[in-house]
């Protein structure tokens, strides 16, 4: 097998893309790709499309892969692609995999199997080393997703330690989202040497993540507070950082308030006067009218605006 | 909407029928046949296919489809099925579920969304009630799934109520694997009024269950045990019973000293003479020869035998 190169892997600021839903409520594609592009335009090096946030997980592997040959047909680039791709079952993850790899995806973001809870880790080394085999596609760059609170199945050291070895190269990374600092800094220390990019979950850590070695963030609140958080990454050398991290923390703690999800497309659905943004898919249900006021009066509170609003005649 | 009769509901013992795998690894369609009409000929009413125990979630959509249409190519009444059909996803759910009504299938066992976790009662009715009116078959007998140290998202009193109030006949009854029997009692209290159906997960609680008027178990230790445990379901009211229990319970535990389905497997592999059986898909492992070894020997040591075993040129 021929390694995949490491000088072009996503860095930065990457978003777990919010999915747009219609009345019926089938996935909205052409909201999904005018919101995927103006992440783009506002500070996103990357989409991290099909994450926790984006609902990706109450969608069927048909949309999956109908939004993404959309996304593709609009000319966005691949090379800023990162997909969750992760599903409970092996078949499944393998073929939306192997989806991404023909889109020229830069790379995929990998929950392990989750309905499962108390796996071993030999049994997860299976499950990633017969998706990575299956696949049989060098080009491949795994991002492993560990995210415990949601998916009851931690990635442990032990598991990384043995995938790098086996997979140098397609085993490129983690996004942690357990928004526990000593283990992304466990992760720092152990790995980085080994090419393996660690981008947290959460803003609040990325100074401390870009100080200790790490690439990025894959944060939710990029879908509207992109921008102050891409400043904060290309600065994060320079004075002005301490005060970037504490003004996009707040930021973030304003949302925490909220049922995240909901909260982020009721702040899109204001800022765009695009009410339709608002829904979600069941189990998850949408801010309440008093919710969004409130929510939305903190951030006018703050002085917040979602930079260069999309023009309403584009909707 | 025409509601659905309470006169023919399956009632006894169901198993969560063990899912057999090629080396390839595909689900191995012969040995699965196989395996449930010897079940429904050793004393289960009905085959919960695609339970937990049948590794359900690590097969993909197209595999399970596959695995109903050979069960009814092979002359499966549907009268005896009672498939799970819950993925994360409603589209999916929907799917496997509308195919289980058009094969004429008794029920469904349904698992709640179980990626997102804390959801509301409200987001779980929605999930639910657009399922059931997505699916739009007055022949639909949907029973939930509740088993919250694995799914992690429980069922409420207040989630059954709403159901029930609103899809009376639809909503048939529940799988109650939290082994909590308090729980349990509270179900049999508040609704079998309701003509819901309550079922435990766990035969060591079967006559519990019967006592205070529950219909029956559905357990993974039937795919093993089914006849001395159709025994206990039907003579619950005898003298014997109470001697029954413990004896159904003595095996269990047993087996619980091993993961679960790993162990099921080595069984059937070393009754069946047929080692193909101990294959289990990722992220689960089987059990390794020392396991399999102590296993078989303790079933030896209280004159355990898998009763009418297949015959080695029936394989």
């Amino acid at each position: 097998m021929i390694y995949a190169q490491t000088n072009d892997r996503l860095r930065g600021v990457l978003c777990p893309v919010i999915t747009p839903f219609k009345a019926g409520p089938a996935p909205d594609h052409q909201r999904f790709v005018r919101h995927c592009k103006w992440l783009l335009e506002h500070g996103c090096s990357g989409l991290a499309v099909f994450g926790t946030t984006s609902e990706a997980n109450s969608l069927s592997l048909d949309e999956k892969l109908s939004l993404l040959a959309s996304l593709h047909e609009s000319g966005l680039p691949g090379a800023a692609l990162m997909p969750g791709t992760g599903h409970c079952d092996l078949p499944t993850t393998v073929r939306l995999t192997a989806a991404a790899m023909d889109m020229g995806c830069a790379g995929v973001l990998m929950l392990p199997p989750f309905y499962y809870k108390n796996v071993s880790d030999e049994g997860l080394y299976r499950y990633f080393s017969e998706v990575i085999e299956r696949v049989g596609d060098a080009r491949l760059r795994l991002y492993l997703y560990h995210i415990p609170a949601v998916s009851q199945v931690p990635i442990s050291k032990n598991l990384i330690r043995r995938l790098l070895a086996r997979y140098p190269g397609i085993v490129s990374g983690i996004k942690d989202s357990s928004g526990d600092w000593p283990n992304t800094r466990m992760m720092l220390d152990e790995f980085t040497k080994d090419s393996f990019d660690v981008f947290v979950g959460s803003e609040a850590l990325l100074l401390d993540n870009m100080r200790h070695g790490g690439v990025g963030c894959i944060t939710a609140t990029a879908n509207v507070n992109c921008g102050p958080i891409d400043q904060l990454w290309r600065n994060w050398q320079t004075p002005q950082a301490a005060q970037q991290q504490a003004n996009v923390t707040a930021m973030r703690k304003l949302l925490q308030d909220y049922p995240m999800i909901a909260a982020l497309k009721a702040v899109v659905a204001h800022y765009c006067n695009d009410p339709q943004w608002r829904s979600v898919r069941p189990p998850l249900i949408e801010l309440d009218y008093k919710q969004s006021e409130r929510l939305i009066q903190s951030l006018m509170a703050i002085g917040y605006t979602m930079s260069d609003v999309l023009p309403a005649e584009a909707k």
